[in-house]
């Protein structure tokens, strides 16, 4: 039996604002990236999130961001390496604070929106992101996009990419995705977005906007906490990927 | 030959807004509570001062405070126990981020202005403190007043409280301190300062604000770096100390 | 036929997080009260909140707090008058720049949660917030609780003091309203809270949580658009109100 | 006799941190951006600066900026048109808050940093300003260079653009100044600034980085409060000006 992580950003909510279908997403998935107070969460969110990542024994992981909760953290900010490498260090470690009262270990990281994006394509950023993961964590995994910039920093640092594909994400025909602008091009229905996920995990191929098939690499499957019917959606897919044999487990 | 500590807030800039003798402070003190961006500090100045911290080859201490950079941190909130050992918690692990990068161990915690004053005094905010900090670095050293709550906090959580006299803050008859509203009150004329903070560490005494002697305890000597003067006020005391025969030196 | 003005807290979303049921009581109020960026509400939230107010044709209000997004503007911040005074004055232009741009005048004020309750109370932040708002706009109305601090303060200010009725809030015996720790303590049945509104502003009487009876004054009532099942609430209460033989309108 | 108008930017502490040489600014120019608490500036600064702007009858303007206090508004944000006009409507509203309190006119909008950076060459960021001044102060005048985006947008939405000089930045041969990294490529030799500034709007003509003279429409000289020298500078230029026949004044 073939072993694919299933992985979900959690934590997203804000003082007394709420986010996220984190309940059902708790009960779906492998692996879980919970906001750092940057972009979203707040201590006290963090310090509820991690107790429940670790009720549920799924894989703990920091998320960290832009300093922009107005914008989610989905603005490209133009920060400096230097700034970039202290932000992350900033927000792994205040998650790890949280862990270590709870005896957990940190997983891994995944940068969050727009540093996720920026450190797909530009060196600098993905130098910075992955120093500042290295010097903290050293050898833990980091999630992103094969054939990137961040891939690319974290081998040089000793760090073990994982390769994510987007389960509620349509791709472009170039192999990116299309992250921000996506609602009206993408089928939401929970079997169109499990054969979906199935095919790419399966066959590694999936349908560009443009109708072409790309070819992916896949060690682990995200589906957003926060996508419109996540609720359904979660565990929808969770069970779609054991009926089709896959252990859902993290790297 | 006798030890003392000597401790100074550091690296209480923001952003592009300097503030502190950090640098005459460095070069004096036997140790430094680090701001760590919820009412001082942000990532990138907590990662320049942590590595001065570590040239300058004095201990580190953590200095968290309210979520108020508008107020310094000095303005009561009436946050809950539980928001308060999240806060700590938070700014504590984010701290520990930048030492575990410079192979730094944390040797102290010290809450800042408004926080540090509501532990004094309400059992809820101390040991909300305590917890948290024992939860993250069990057995450190937690600077506070004797015969406060925190300081009863503190030894409840295993934690090893440390005793403050405050060079440069005037003491009201009762032995408590007037921490913001003092300039009037105060002779900041370095020799007074060295000679007040002589006779409190030597024969525990100390005048308060109507004359009248107090007796205090004291394991460490804090002075400002924002106190006006302070680049010059610091290495005077230093210097008295050591001319004392005072040795200086982190607990 | 008499008058009542019926009034709710509008615009408290903040970035991404959405929170309450603003389309329901948009229909169901006469006046609105736009929260202002300092403990909800962002300029984009405003923007649209404003434009949503003018279509509705109902009263606009600002609805400012105390600088914490964190805590929702519901903890008491130790500020100055002179603080205060700045914060009020700062939101209520800001919020006067969006009503200009849509040639509405600005109808009323009222403040949010800790600031509420602390000018109900402390005469410094009740002067504050009456001196900052009639320094912009003189003779407004502002709500607030009958013989309050803030209700002199803004009488001496030549500004029009609006009594308010909570709907959705249990009164103590002494008069005054639990604001933050109800929810165990109240009936939400739409019926129940429609019966109670009616019994306030028709017989001026209102029962407390220890069943005693309690004279009120009325003139206007407000719902929570946070409170839950609050879509519902509103569109109930109107039609009771309007059902009762009350026009609702705001003064 | 010749008018030219003098500007700087001021009020840009930020709480207890304290920026800028304001007090010999206010002596020295002519009219005032004060900063509206987004990249700098806060409540309270706010109502000091605008008080002082008063006293020293100079004109008075807004100077918003990105939310971005850590960057202090140098970082490009990616911020939609939508978001860009309501930080704008939002932060000029506030100033004019504190404007009306003292019975004192806006008299100009001059975008900070990134903002102003952007609104250069981006047409989108351009209109989003122009549109929410002018929504808010018609025909006011705002200050920016020629032959930009800013310039062209102002002028469609009936705005008076200023053409301004900064006469503490190096400008690149193609007309460009280089507004953030400068330092060593820049004569802050008060004599220096005011020759090349007297020749910049006497002659229209300026050296460039690479030693050719560029040719310059100038309305206003703006300098930098926060330029080191700049308590220097700020009169020397005012008496520089003055000897060589101009009258200093806002436009």
């Amino acid at each position: 039996m073939s072993t694919i992580d299933f992985n979900a950003d959690l934590g997203e909510s804000f003082g007394t604002w709420e986010k996220g279908a984190d309940e059902a997403m708790l009960g779906s998935v492998s692996s879980a990236n919970v906001a750092c107070g940057f972009h979203a969460g707040d201590p006290l969110t963090m310090a509820t999130t991690v107790a429940l990542v670790k009720q549920s024994e799924i894989a703990l992981g920091a998320h960290p961001g832009y300093p922009d909760l107005l914008g989610f953290g989905r603005r490209r900010l133009d920060a400096s390496g230097k700034e970039v490498a202290a932000y992350v260090t900033y927000q792994v470690g205040a998650l790890l604070g949280f862990a270590h009262q709870h005896q957990l270990a940190l997983h891994h990281v995944k940068p969050h929106g727009a540093l996720y994006a920026a450190a797909l394509s530009e060196e600098p950023v993905a130098r910075a992101v992955a120093s500042a993961v290295a010097g903290l964590v050293p050898g833990t995994f980091l999630y992103t996009l094969p054939d990137s910039e961040m891939w690319k920093a974290a081998v040089e640092h000793d760090l073990q990419p994982v390769a994510e594909f987007f389960a509620d994400r349509p791709l472009r025909p170039d192999g990116s995705y299309e992250f921000f602008r996506w609602r009206d091009n993408f089928d939401l229905d929970p079997d169109a977005v499990a054969e979906r996920t199935l095919r790419a995990i399966g066959e590694g191929k999936v349908r560009a906007l443009d109708g072409s098939d790309l070819e992916v690499t896949v060690d682990s499957v995200c589906l957003h906490s926060d996508t419109p019917g996540a609720e359904q959606l979660g565990p929808h897919l969770r069970i779609a990927l054991e009926a089709a044999g896959w252990k859902v487990a993290a790297p």
